[in-house]
């Protein structure tokens, strides 16, 4: 057998050459604290400069401030649980006005749980929680949004992408009738699944916050940041102490680590600059194989390009529970996510499927293919009947078997 | 010139090989993401799991659980935040009978701002927080850690290292004395110093819970640890999510920093092993050469051996101006610490210099040296007499010169 086809890059993907190679410079070069006097630290700091400044451009992020954080999850707490206190007076007297009694935060249905729990712990510090519904391709449509939005809302939080089924939310015109509807809110987004494999810059989503992790575009873990606009209220820290980051992030900056982001996220631009196209032709080399095979095959999420993220495909193969498949495809050589695994603790049913209201007979049946854009697409079109092959030996693709529970 | 002798592992230290031997290896073979199904992330949670107890056992901490977290400052918060919530309820009862309005917290009064000020943010909380002095020799006195304990306080937050001076704290007897004193308190400790740098076990400290961060023993940075002990209360989490951790830190764990940080101690504990003197040494070479040169310095913290980081010699050189005196060293090849460099935006006067009651004509004269324990010692004996031709240069060591605002 070859080495195994990976293709859980949702997951985490494997820090690229480029950021392995940025790192270890950092780590010889600047290795220092960026805050000691001496020229070491000196030379730390311009590393960890240089960083912010490679990362915002590559991002697309001119109009954004990099706070360096330690995860995604980190980055989504800072913009989530940092803006809102900020806008709480604000907004309470628009609550009043409107004869409610407490502001309100508004959050989309699929968020991570690490932006939809920190949204949703917000009811601790006085606030309202309320959610907003995607329809059953997995987007926030405007005119869902425009129902909740009133002069009360202290934030909004929607993610660019959703990172089971790669759905992608219209950030700009969700933001400009936040703007219009709610102008004292602020708007946070989390972007850790999306940044990195899209065209669109950062600036053009136009929101107060933007969480990114290093790890999700082949950067190193314990680097993340949270960007900030310009024209954002300034968050409420999470954490006292030094007061690196303009006070926003206390705890010594992770220089190599920042070096390592940056490189990853400039490497991931000149690929995408390249070829645009490079996910969407392994997703659909990947559709194509399933359906030469004749696999019964649903994928999950918007059907027009222009609204999914390309580096997932989410479907739902009925015939076989997902982690059943899962392991039969390891053994053949293929690595693939069941869901996200970004819950410890192993599988269980997604909460994502239920919110769009997944056929129940799919929902034990779904597997995610998730790409780092390079892969070889003639082993992406074989999968297909490596997945048909398995069926077969089963006895075939029956629904009955897919979902014990259904 | 030769290459810079850098003294300030105090601040930062740089990778250890075998942590960055490690790291490499944890990115190669256990890169996915250890909540994946797959084999990839089964080997990367087994990863994780090895580094957990390989550090748990180089830090003699057997009876503790090890939860990764990103930076010192975030361990320090997650056992300052996360226990006295915990034990608010149960001491409210005792503050009441004691005629106390809230519950107390007690802190060190040379704590690490990371340490000190969350401690400090607990007022917001409903507690009253109150301090502990040290002596001026940097210790805190079990004497009068015993005068503010009483059944009300809710936690006790004392550094077992004082990173300025390198004092270092009575744990043990801390510890026991809030045990019988103040028996529903927790105990945090602030161990991001002194971890590595004594032959002691974290057990013996007897602590709830105590906060290490790899890049100050030679891992790399974005990886840290809460020591929780295994009769501690359950934490309060920072961050909502995945539920990584057992619930206490979500966000994907951080498998390579994490197999750098348990090589880099276990590396630290071999070391100690061979030469338990190794920093002793170092620190005395300098202290002789200081004296052989005729320099005038006056070395702060305890005089007692076992008192002290023997890692950390803070001393007073009166004669010029310790940044002064810190380019100086640069220029002839010595990169050295002036006080702490976890504040970021440079030198200020030193808070524990005033606390401790220093002399006010050292407070700006005081650098920090801190050792790798594998310096050449000749070298660090020649400091001596390149300190004298400093001073020589400008005329002598005059008491004047030492402190333009004194």
């Amino acid at each position: 057998m070859n080495a195994p086809l990976y293709l859980d890059h949702a997951a985490t993907t494997p820090p690229l050459p480029a950021a392995i190679e940025a790192f270890l410079k950092a780590q010889r070069e600047a290795f220092a604290n960026p805050s000691s006097l001496h020229q070491a630290g000196a030379e730390a700091a311009r590393c960890l400069e240089r960083a912010r400044n490679e990362l915002r451009t590559a991002l697309g992020a001119s109009r954004y401030r990099v706070i360096w954080t330690g995860t995604g999850t980190e980055s989504n707490h800072l913009g989530i649980l940092g803006l809102a206190p900020r806008l709480k007076s604000k907004v309470r007297r628009e609550a009043r006005r409107l004869g409610r009694e407490q502001p309100r935060i508004l959050v989309g249905n699929l968020e991570h749980p690490s932006a939809g729990m920190a949204a949703q712990s917000l009811q601790e510090e006085g606030f309202v929680v309320q959610t907003v519904a995607a329809n059953r391709e997995g987007r926030i449509l405007p005119e869902r949004l425009a129902e909740s939005l009133a002069a009360d809302v202290a934030l909004v939080c929607i993610q660019w992408a959703n990172n089971e089924l790669g759905s992608l939310q219209p950030i700009p015109a969700l933001v400009a009738l936040t703007r219009k509807l709610a102008p004292k809110a602020a708007f946070h987004v989390d972007a850790v699944q999306a940044a990195g494999k899209l065209s669109q810059d950062v600036d053009a989503l136009a929101a107060d916050s933007v969480a990114v992790a290093a790890h999700k575009l082949g950067g190193v873990r314990g680097c993340a940041a949270l960007l900030l606009h310009e024209e954002a209220p300034e968050p409420r820290p999470l954490f006292h102490g030094g007061g690196h980051e303009g006070g926003l992030r206390s705890g010594t900056e992770n220089t190599a680590g920042a070096a390592a982001f940056a490189a990853a996220a400039v490497e991931r631009r000149l690929r995408l600059a390249e070829d645009p196209e490079r996910y969407h032709k392994r997703r659909q080399a990947l559709l194509d194989g399933l359906t030469q095979a004749q696999v019964e095959a649903h994928p999950l999420g918007p059907a027009d390009p222009e609204q999914f993220l390309p580096s997932i495909l989410s479907v739902a193969l009925p015939g076989m529970p997902a982690e059943t498949l899962l392991h039969r495809l390891e053994a053949q050589g293929y690595w693939v996510g069941s869901g996200s695994a970004c819950h410890a603790g192993g599988h269980k049913e997604s909460a994502i499927l239920t919110a769009i209201d997944c056929p129940r007979a799919w929902r034990n049946a779904v597997l995610r293919f998730s790409f780092d854009g390079s892969e070889d697409l003639a082993a992406l079109g074989e999968l297909g009947s490596v997945i048909a092959g398995i069926f077969a030996e089963q006895g075939g693709q029956t629904a009955d078997s897919s979902s014990p529970s259904s």
